[in-house]
This record gives structure tokens, sequence and C-alpha cells, in this order.
């Protein structure tokens, strides 16, 4: 007897073996058909019951979102839907499902509402949506994993609880081991965080950059892959208050290295799933088409998921200045029409969501890197150009997505450095170590964040956000 | 020209090539021999430079912890010390570092304590230690994903903020978005969590594991891998307020098919790292053995590391139940002459990390799974063995590390896991999501969790945990 995953006994060609395989029952049909699901596949097996040879009171209990474990003979399958099936000689039920009270959840045989499916966040991984999804993101995981030690970076785990807050890149949640109702205060009323278990103000963190460049200017190349956080009432489908962030950290790279390798590394990954997720991702594709024909024909996708993705694998990333793309967004037609909500009048402004949409959708109709920012309106760690207006920041836009990377050569020379957190008053005591890096063997050095969920976003084809995570954390909202 | 890591050109048979390689000064003899090294390995690549052909105000800058970039001809080097060198055509001084700062730091090129180097953990990825302790943590990480991944496990975030605190695996940290100085308050003067960011009370994760088993129970097999927080005042070698975790979690698999997979799991990333970590492990082989010769001779280490990682490898953990060892220890030698702090006494006695190392490190002198420990010294969800007294709980102890896996096969009898929460007082409403993975097609499942950073120091070598990873967060220590 061989105990196998649904996923190998669809693969498998040892007709008349005996096979075990235990999972969860998807449907039940004509007492005679159970279709069988244990999570390694979005697609079911078949397992063929002949009702006259088995206890009614066991087939009673095989219903849906039951666990049940079969033993039976593998043969093809005289159906069309299936290559094999087997045909079953035990069954044994491992774990009731009640009718009645699957009645009332997701697992119950109908369509269900994403936002339905959101509540009952411990079940929709069971759902063939939620197991594609999931199943995908695994896989992408890995593909960002094996990308990156292929290339020789090394894996840095930084901080997630930090004492810094001069990271900037957005509200920070606290961290505290007091009791709010009666936290130890100073003379002045001040809070004393002496007295908290870090001894000082903690936060978690928001970027793992700034401690990243410290192990990138000694192990040369590394990349993070971890939690980050903001809290930030941003009730939106784009926005979540936990996710997972990738970056990079390369020494001795400037920004079109940077460019290079973000391109190299989003099309590593986007190969690695179209080989490795076929069936998953084909799923998905008649998901996202399926939920197309309920929009009005001017938001529906133009390609399907997988063309998409191989659109993106097989061509070029259009490399844009922020200065062209300013001249190209005045001379737009919803520029010129007013149909922007925030008019691009001059060089300096910020691109706003809309613009970066326009650019990606319309205009160039392909992934584009844009590059070169103004200074003003990014962050101080990034590389001053010679022009002393603009920084080596570049943003990499998707589309339906919007802002996938956002990546800069770092600002290695010590002086400029300071002299920028001086502008914009950032105390050196607070980076002491950020500016020993630039003290001490300094050198060029580039980077990128990249936001992971975005990524699966792009890759399955998910509206939402909070879809892609397993257990979505959103103002007014961390269930489970 | 090749533009090469440090790494590659060690490998190198181009010789006569031109070469270009970037890094940082380790040391610089006689005006003459440079060690450059890049962090993409251990070692350091000779660049050999005529002095009288350059001019003497750039060679006044090769000073140690200086970056610099080089290109020159590979040769095969007269010295014995190394293969191959590179005869230096043209220096260029990316970044200074000035000798008199270098000397206030860890990087001027003496012995410094690890207490020291913790202090500039900015800085310290840049000596030899701490370099390879990072490479092979890396190497360590991927080892883990590379195990589950080719086992057809799916990876899974589970989340960092939770609203759920039944998990009792220890002290939770507070997570707020209040102003601590004056969080809202109900007419009863408790805190108005309904106010907060998430509209509850949350805290950081003390473990993924009952998250993790919704997804098991769905998608087969799972693993998490992530952040996990302990705000327990333990200022030991052994604690981390902030560690990794890794925790998988199996659907259709009792403690018998855990055990197996925590050994096979194990020595599959110790072969790992012995495979594609020789030149760090030797290097940390040799830390070790000089460590080890200013300790007394009872406390230095019976094997080298690459030995002891060789035999974990080469041997079967031995698997002994709770009841067995309590045998063994109530007979043992530092039992009857009271030499244990906590003498054991009788049956239900709480083990404590004496008595695993004696039979760990004395009695049976190899790794050591201990099985079906009584229930009342276990958590909540253990499954309950028929003796109505024992759970099917398991631990691994490592010679050297005490606990690096806690394990067991999951309650999944609604009514048992029930009638356990009442008994110490869970409520039913807390967790009703995780009840209802026992009321939808329940089924045996088991797994267990690792910490990274145990496995970490065991590979390494390294006798403190804040060793081991990048930052460490410890009571009153949050820095960087």
């Amino acid at each position: 007897m061989i105990q196998a995953k649904v996923a190998e006994i669809l693969e498998s060609d040892q007709f008349l073996q005996e096979f075990k395989v235990s999972g969860w029952v998807r449907s039940f049909r004509s007492n005679r058909f159970v279709a069988l699901n244990d999570g390694s596949t979005i697609n079911n097996i078949q397992c063929v019951i002949d009702f006259e040879k088995f206890n009614p009171e066991t087939l009673k209990r095989i219903t849906v979102g039951a666990a049940i474990s079969v033993k039976g003979i593998l043969k093809e399958s005289e159906g069309k839907q299936q290559r094999v099936e087997i045909d079953v000689k035990e069954v044994t039920i491992l774990g009731d499902a009640n009718p009645e009270e699957v009645k009332l959840t997701i697992l119950s045989p109908k369509r269900h509402s994403l936002e339905k499916l959101r509540e009952q966040a411990h079940l929709r991984v069971r759902t063939n949506t939620f197991g594609a999804i999931m199943r995908v993101r695994s896989k992408l995981s890995f593909a960002v994993h094996s990308y990156f030690q292929q290339n020789n970076f090394y894996y840095v785990n930084t901080p997630i609880i930090t004492g810094s807050d001069a990271e900037g890149a957005g509200e920070m949640f606290k961290v505290t081991n007091f009791d709010l109702k009666n936290p130890p205060k100073n003379e002045d009323g001040s809070i004393d965080y002496k007295k908290d278990f870090f001894g000082k103000e903690t936060n978690l963190t928001v970027s793992g950059q700034l401690e990243g460049e410290t192990y990138a200017l000694g192990l040369g190349q590394i990349y993070t892959f971890g939690p980050t956080f903001r809290a930030e009432n941003s009730n939106t489908s784009r926005h979540l208050a936990e996710f997972w962030m990738i970056e990079p950290e390369i020494a001795f790279c400037d920004l079109d290295g940077n460019m290079d390798l973000a391109e190299d590394f989003i099309k590593y990954v986007v190969k690695y799933v179209l080989e490795n997720c076929k069936d998953d991702l084909e799923f998905l594709e008649q998901r996202l088409a399926n939920e197309d024909k309920t929009k009005p024909a001017a938001e529906r996708s133009e390609m399907g998921l997988i063309e998409k993705l191989k659109f993106v694998l097989e061509n070029n990333f259009k490399r844009v200045s922020y200065t062209e793309a300013i001249d190209i967004l005045k001379d737009s037609k919803p520029n010129k029409k007013k149909k922007f909500k925030y008019i691009i009048e001059e060089w300096g402004a910020d691109l706003q969501s809309e613009h970066e949409r326009f650019l990606v959708e319309k205009h160039f109709k392909c992934p584009v890197i844009l590059f070169d920012y103004p200074a003003k309106i990014k962050a101080f760690y990034m590389r001053l150009n010679e022009d002393g207006k603009t920084v080596r920041a570049m943003d990499i836009l998707f589309p339906g997505i919007g802002e996938i990377v956002g990546g800069s050569q770092r600002e290695e020379r010590l002086d400029v450095l300071k002299e920028k957190m001086a502008e914009l008053g950032i105390e050196e005591k607070e980076l002491w170590w950020y500016l020993d890096t630039r003290k001490f063997g300094t050198c060029v050095h580039s980077g990128f964040g990249l936001g992971f969920e975005r990524l699966v976003q792009f890759v399955t084809g998910m509206g939402n956000i909070r879809d892609v995570i397993p257990f979505p954390r959103t103002p007014q909202s961390a269930e489970f």
C-alpha cells in the first residue's frame, strides 16, 4: 500500500496498486463520487464508492468538510473530468463536519464573497481560491530566497523591535511592557521609558534598510525578507498595517546596477511561479476572468493573468527619468482636460497613484522604472546628484498595482549625509551607528524595498491586498 | 577585465587575466601586501602593490577598514599562505578610514571581547568571527526553506501582531498606537482599547502555532519561519526578547511522524552547512578551540565543532519517554549526591536544564528526544494519551544547547480540548476559530517549534545567543 498525497496520485501511473490517501471532502455526488482534497494541489482525487458495500452510517458521515481516509485501487477513470480515480475498498471517518453547522460557514458549497471569506480567515484556505493563492505565495517566497542565495546574497534578519525612530518611512506602532493604566512617569509628567523593558522608547520597524546597509558594508550583498509595520489609518485595498518586505542592499553598486537587479529579480520570481504553479495560476486566471465579467468593460483587464505574467518576463521595463515623466504628464490628456485630481503643473510635484497609473497603464503599457526624483520629495539617505536637486532614487510601477519597488543609491558621503540630516532635523546621535558606516570605508551602495504582498497580488490577480496574506492586519481588525 | 568577488577570484584559474575587485582593507603589510575582503568569504585576496609605482598619498590612505577598488593581474602566489594573488596595476580609494578613529572601534586589528563587539553590532559583521557566523546563519536559513519546500510544505506567514493572548507560551509585549501619557479610558478607569488602532488589545506573537494549525488543516503541511517575542526578563546567554522560530505543522501525522520529521530536518540542515560553509566552519572550529583553551579542562568540549556536527548526522537521536528519563535521573549520581539544584523525587517533576544537560551530555551523550510528558506541565493543546495523565509531547535536547525543539501531537478531539481549556480557564470565545478546526473535519496532526538562534548556536559553536543574531534584543537593550 502506498500512502500518498493527492498531487502525487493524480500524476501516478501505478495502476492497480493500492493507495491510501487522507483529506477533506469537497463533494459527494450520487452516494458514489467523493471529491477529496488534501491541500497538496488545487485538484481533487475522485474516490469511487460502491454504496452497497459500505455501512450506511459511514456513508452518511461523508459530508462536505469532513476529514476522511480512504484505501483503494488506482484506476484509469471512465469519466472525462479526470485521468485517474480511486476504487475505494475502505473508508475511515477521521473528523465529521455537521452539515447544519457547515452551512453557516464558508465551507458550504456555494459562492461566498471575498469579504465573507475574510471574516473566516481561519477556514478560507480550504477553498479553491485561497488554497491556490497561498500555494503561490509560498512558492513565490521560495523563489525570493532562491534568487538571492543563487546570486550569493546573504539573508539578514534585521530587528523587528527598534529603538531607532529616524527611518521616516511612516507612522510606527509602539512596543511596550508597561501597564498602560499606570506607566511610570518622570517628575515632569513624561513617561519614564528607562523603566520599560528595553530601557528606552521602542517601536515596530518600518524598514530594515538602515540596519541592512551596515551588513551590506561588511558582507557585500545582503537581503532581508521579514515583516514590517505601518500604523497608518489607511483603510484601502492596497495597504496593510503588517506586511512582508524584501530589501536587498548591495555594496559597490550604483543606481543602474540596482535597477538591473530589481528587474532581473522580478523576472526570476515570476518565471519561477509560471513554471511551478501552473494549475493554481490557471485556476486564478479563470477566477479573474469570471470576476472581470461582472465589471464594466472599461475596468476589465486587457490581458489574462498568465499572459500578463509572460508579458512582464518578455519585455524590458521602461526606464524613464522623473523629469521626462513630468513632461509626459503635463502634456497628457487627463492633465489638460483636468481629469486628474492633482493637476501636474510643474517640476517637483509628487506623483500620485493616478499619475503612476496613467504612465504605466495608458502611456507605456508596461512596467516602468522612474528614476532621479526631486530630492525634496524623497528620503534623507538617497544620493544627491551633481545637479544638486535630484536624487538617485527609483520606483518601479506595475500595471494594476502601482508602486511595487522603491529604491535608491544611498548617500555614501558623510558630509553630504550630515548636511541633509541637519536640514531635516534628524539628530546625529540618533543615527550614530549609521553615520559610522560612512566614516569607516564608505562606498557606493544601493538597495531597494519590495512589498511582498503587492507582488503576490500581481501574480495571483487578486485586487485586495487583504486576500493575499493569511491573517491581514488593518485598522480595527486583528482577529485570529 | 573581469569584475569579481573575492570568493570567485580565490577559486579562479584565469591567470594573467585582469581582474577588478572592491572590498575593505583587512591589513597592509610592508607597504606591499594588502589583504582585501569583500564579505563573500572568510578569506582575503592578497593584493600586491609595488609601492614605487604608486603615489605615496594614495598608499597612505590604504589603512585598515578603508574601502578600496583594485585592478590588477591574477597570478600564482609565491607566498605559501595563498594560492593566488593580484599584481596591482591601479588602486582607487573609495572610502577612507581614519586610523585614529578606527583605533576606537572594533575594526582595529587586535583581539576584542565578544561583549565589546556586541556594543558595536553595526560593525562586528566586518570581523572574521561575525562574518563567518552571519554567512552560516544565512545558509542555514536557506537550508530550512529548501528542506520544507522540497518536501512539499507550504510556507505560511502567521501574524506578528496578534489579538489572541491565549497561546500561553510566555509573557507578551503590548502593541499600541496610543499616546502612553494619556490613553483613552472607559468610565470605570480601564483602558478603552476600542479606540486603539486595531480596536482591541494587541500583542506581539509568542508562536504562530495556533494559526499554523488552521493552515495545516487546509494545505496539509505547512511551516512558518518568522520572528517571535518574549517579554521575559531573562538576562541569560540562552534567551532573546526577539528571536526567529521555525514551526512546521502537519495534518494526518502523529507524534512518531513528528519526531521522524524533526530528526530528518535537523540532519538535513546540518548536512547542508557542512557542505556549503566549509571555510567558515573551519574558522569557527578554530575559534572555539582557542576559546576552549582559556577554560578549565572540565568545561572544554569533548569534540571539535565539525566532529560534533558530523556526530549529529551519523547517529540516531535517542528516543526516551519522560517516565524512563525520570527513572534514570532518580538513580543518577548527581541526584543521589544532591548535586542537582532541583532533586528529582517523583514522577511529574518538571525537568530543569541541569537535568536535561545530564541526560544529553553525561548519560546518553547524543541528541535525545524526550516524549510523553505529564499533562500537567505541558500546554493545553497537546494530545492526551489513553493513560489520562501524559500527553503526546516531545522535546529535543542537544548537547551544549539544551532544548532546541518542542513539539507535540495536537489534541484533535473537540470535547477533550474544550474540557482542558475549561480546566485552565481559557475562554472558548477567545479561541473560537481554533475550536472551529476541531468542528469541521478534525484529524490527527502534529508539529513542533525550533528556535532558529539555538540552531545557529549549535552549528557555529557560539556560547551566547546574542552573538548569532545581527542586532540582539534583550532586557534594557534595543540599540540600532
